[in-house]
């Protein structure tokens, strides 16, 4: 049954920005890869026939994943490429002005996948939810409550089988998802160390999300060196969120036994040529678990999780931290400025109030 | 108890030549880097006071891993060192000469942890076993039932968790360990290819040990494209023992949820500075288990492994294939001839014939 929905005099044509990729990136993303279309319409109902919704968007979420969206697929690619031309899509947060979707109503907040615009017509509604807890933001469904959260909780606790008392590392580790990782992994019992790439970030890690350590690695031109500092014992635990240089490091250190859960590899999604990574044999000597993973593979979890960090929320013993940018027209920096590490905490763009 | 052993007049002393190692070696080991001692003696008897058996080798097993044994060991390494100006060690199969030991006794047919020379007196006895199955070349202890067909049977079936029909590639697939990794994966089911140096060999994968298919890589200028030509589905399971550029191309041709075994990589162990591998990205996308492994986490196995692969030799079902040179003063050439790939088959040397 539909709720709502279909003709009526509010039938209007409203102006709709949109953030379009002009072309398939290689390289480094630029802000002039993307341009704002001011001159796009819409109307704010679904149109007869459409099994859908007409959002508002309210909140848009900028991920590491989307750089590779940017490019062309190759066959067997796990995700579309974005469509040059057209406005690009990720999750957001968004109010329901019109629905044909039994499901959602008029005036529901809800999380999933939209456009990146002012109002979509979604059809695929797969991954929309209705915001639940409204005692939380709205944002942390983007976030700790949504995909990275997500990732964060099944690459830790299915992945790497953490015991109390294990050595931790954590990169990229004041970002979406290391930052819960963190928080998991010290509630666990364990010792956590992350790296980060500004004093900033590093004194999040230590302050906020009390990490045991904390530290630059732009800083740090032996990491091998750094990784010793800090687990003279090994690394029982390493959380890989930029590959390449770092991973290299890390399988040096690594503890008999160990295990490395593979959620990204940020240093690497921009260059031509993926570095090489010279210390695999590690692998063997160590008998190192090493496992890549997508969220994809764990929604059957996300009942379990959201209760797990909803408790934690309300008790106080895990927090989250969000750089929130503002504007449409801000989208292009702010998703950018994921590859460069501009971004302090979980990047989000606030498209509009309400 | 006891049995047998101590003074007596057959106390005598006998010529010992010996298997030397100079010195660490880095790089391409070479013959050069060991010497024969033809001026070593030793007693056939246990010395008083000590828990221990005299053997006289009968045949001398070379294995990749004893190439991390000829450099000087770092800190955490699995595996001593051999020691420059002593005799290096190795799995072989012996006959007891004289005991101080209540589990063996004169004339017992020995295998496990012995010395590179003609006589040893061995006193750490752990790894050290009877041979029970007489029905079978007493060889096969170092091989198919010995640690190489360990290897196998625990890396292809506890780690790889292979499934009828699913795609499996080997590399060194003619080696001691390869060879029965490949009849494992066929007598389950599946489509097996191996990859190996040198006609011969790949004619041993199809005819002898049945493959479906097999390739030799030396003549394979683009590793991705061959890979690709007998897997045009991909790969579901790759049982590494070479790493480097193989384990690169493999990586770009994993299927979803594929699994790497680790268990060598010979091409890199001679190598001052382990090539990079650069296509570690797609662990992510193709969500990849990785996992590398040594054969000593998995002797509880052993007496299941043995049931099942006797009977499997019995049925005809499984065949071995070694490569036996002969005399001590061809031990070196013959353990060197594994890095450069002159065994065709599990290498072995003979010493004496009783």
């Amino acid at each position: 049954m539909a709720s709502g929905g279909g003709g009526g005099d509010d039938d209007v044509q409203v102006k709709n920005k949109q953030v379009i990729l002009k072309d398939y990136v290689s390289g480094f993303p630029k802000e002039s890869d993307f341009y704002i279309n001011t001159n796009g319409t819409t109307k704010l109902k679904v149109p007869e026939g459409i099994i859908g919704v007409v959002v508002k968007n309210l909140y848009l979420s900028c991920d590491p994943y989307m750089r590779n969206r940017m490019k062309k697929a190759v066959a067997g690619s796990y995700i579309d490429s974005f469509k040059p031309g057209s406005p690009i899509s990720g999750y957001g947060v968004a109010k329901v002005l019109d629905s044909r979707h039994p499901d959602f109503k008029k005036g529901d907040l809800v999380w999933g996948r939209t456009g990146w615009e002012e109002y979509s017509l979604l059809t695929n509604l797969v991954t929309l939810n209705k915001v639940l807890h409204t005692d939380v933001p709205p944002t942390y469904y983007m976030g700790i409550l949504g995909m990275p959260g997500l990732t964060a909780y099944a690459g830790f606790y299915e992945l790497c089988s953490p015991m109390k008392g294990e050595y931790v590392f954590i990169s990229a580790a004041s970002g979406a998802v290391g930052q819960l990782v963190g928080q998991f992994a010290k509630l666990l019992g364990c010792y956590v160390v992350g790296s980060a790439g500004s004093k900033e970030k590093v004194d999040l890690l230590k302050n906020k999300f009390r990490f045991n350590e904390a530290f630059n690695y732009k800083e740090e031109p032996d990491l091998d060196a750094a990784l010793k500092r800090y687990f003279p014992e090994g690394i029982d635990i390493y959380f890989d969120n930029v590959g390449g240089k770092m991973l290299d490091a890390v399988l040096l250190n690594m503890r008999v036994h160990g295990r490395i859960a593979v959620c990204g590899m940020i240093s690497q999604y921009n260059l031509h040529n993926p570095e090489g990574v010279h210390n695999l044999m590690h692998l063997i000597s160590k008998r190192i678990h090493m496992e890549g993973f997508l969220v994809f593979d764990y929604y059957h979890l996300y009942p379990k999780f959201v209760e797990q960090v909803l408790s934690y929320i309300a008790e106080g013993k895990i927090v989250y931290v969000e750089d929130i940018a503002e504007g449409l027209e801000n989208c292009p920096a702010a998703l950018i400025g994921l590859f460069t590490g501009r971004n302090v905490g979980k990047q989000i763009v606030l498209v509009a109030r309400e």
